[in-house]
């Protein structure tokens, strides 16, 4: 079965990792939200692609889910010392990458490469793709005015009020290369537990993906459980928008894109109403709390893809 | 006295701490060789500018004379793992001046300015300038073909033979704010014991600086000792220029630049020559191995220098 996973940070890649663990190479393709991608310092950061390849790789820390497991923190220290920023924690190991991904952008080469080439040293055989190798920026708008998503996120620990998000340079941007075709040619597209506003739907922005996934068939696990969110503002955004945050409000959120949604036993209450919009359901626990809880969860996902192929 | 010193890496740096030992901090400016800077991974760094630093701070390391001292390299071992150019040594702590002036100079501050903020961080009261805040690059022509600095230098280990040098961007840099007035209102230039082909030429090189030389008092000291360099190229850049090296070789290298010169023990056969090109002269040991000994030197050139003065 060929499958597309389009992810964003901790959740996203926890997936992600459950379903390398299930599939071949060939048979997955992991497309990852570049939107919160920053400059810092002068060099380009991609959180998002980071966690994911980290986590593939087995070096993410385990504890925090983002920035490498043994750590250390010794330039972070010294920037300290020169009353530099520090609300970007810049691990030493972790700035290596920050520092090799800019030199070769700087040289010419596209993000994809880039990542190519990073999953090649880190031992990653399944493909891992930029969402765009084209600049796009998820600008939150709040009450404290627009700001990156990082500054947001990170500087702001999520707390100003969100009103509404806007994708700068999505007109601009071209789907990375092989991102469509995948979409296109694959069996089934899944939806990681990642944030809807702010990790799947700037995938979503990028011209040509939303219609190449109107052909396919897409499953989404919901990121919400029991009305809050595991980790990150999801549920938060939600509220701010005006809507209660709930599996069926992300339901709701990703529309018509989709034939079948998973989501957790602690929301089972709502499966009539998700079913009502149409779609295949799967009620699992769908807190990874350990790499066997990503396997589990993932079959159970691929199990659930494949039934509703035979249907 | 009011004293303005030249200096490039390590054996400026080692002076110009022995005359800051010396001189109140409105007593002494030092004057830093910025050829050498170059971007790297999309930072901006400044070697001469940081050994001058790191050495007055007295966070250099004391067995290199260059870098900071208690250096870890976890993110250069992390660069090694992803295939990345590890030939220029990029140690934790340093990274972060590399990557705060990086920042600073992309939100619009000088170079004077940076260097002027992390001075103060690091309890440096003497003021230190970078020759110009305009990029000059010196380049070194040789029989691999043209090498910027870095490169001969630290990358191919100063191996090629060279042909010859030029400082790109010197017709359009221009001194950095003080410099000039520093050096037209002082009584006695100090060039310090640095390379003269490519730590002293390229400061010399910016336009209004020789000029403002000639109305100076200006002694150097010999980086040569023996007929060697006790670190670095300056002895195999003479010979391959066709130039045998030598104290006087030395002296004549900055001709009529000079009222005073001050070379090592070692040397002193060289005297009568060196007299004959109009210069007074101080004999001494140059060789600074410790911080007693910086201090010693620069007492005696001070010395030597006030008796210039009243002469």
């Amino acid at each position: 079965m060929k499958v597309v996973a389009l992810a964003g940070g901790v959740g996203g890649a926890k997936l992600a990792d459950g379903l390398a663990r299930c599939l071949s190479p060939d048979e997955l393709t992991i497309v990852v939200n570049t939107g919160d991608d920053f400059i810092h310092f002068g060099l380009k950061i991609c959180p998002d692609l980071d966690t994911v390849c980290y986590t593939l790789a087995g070096i993410a820390n385990p504890e925090t889910g983002w920035g490498r497991g043994g750590e250390t923190w010794n330039t972070l220290c010294a920037l300290e010392t020169l009353g530099a920023p520090t609300w970007f924690q810049l691990g030493d190991q972790d700035l290596a990458t920050h520092l090799e991904r800019t030199r070769r952008l700087a040289e010419g080469e596209t993000l994809s490469e880039v990542t190519r080439f990073f999953c090649q040293r880190w031992g990653i055989r399944h493909r891992v793709q930029p969402m765009s190798d084209d600049p796009m920026q998820t600008i939150v708008e709040t009450d404290l005015g627009d700001l990156s998503f990082q500054e947001y996120f990170v500087k702001y620990r999520f707390e100003p009020s969100v009103r509404g998000f806007r994708f700068e340079g999505a007109a601009q941007a071209k789907a990375a290369p092989g991102v469509l075709e995948a979409i296109t040619s694959c069996d089934v597209v899944i939806f990681c537990p990642s944030n809807p506003w702010v990790s799947i739907d700037p995938i979503l922005a990028v011209p040509g993906i939303r219609q190449a996934l109107l052909r396919a068939r897409v499953i989404a696990v919901s990121p919400i459980i029991g009305g809050k969110a595991l980790k990150g503002p999801a549920a938060k955004m939600f509220s701010e928008i005006g809507i209660p945050p709930s599996a069926q409000a992300v339901a709701l959120h990703y529309g018509s894109l989709l034939t079948g949604f998973v989501f957790d036993r602690l929301d089972a209450g709502e499966e009539m109403g998700i079913r009502s919009l149409g779609l295949r359901t799967l009620i699992t626990d769908t807190v990874m709390k350990s790499p066997a809880d990503r396997q589990r969860l993932a079959t159970q996902i691929l199990t659930f893809a494949q039934q509703e192929l035979l249907s």
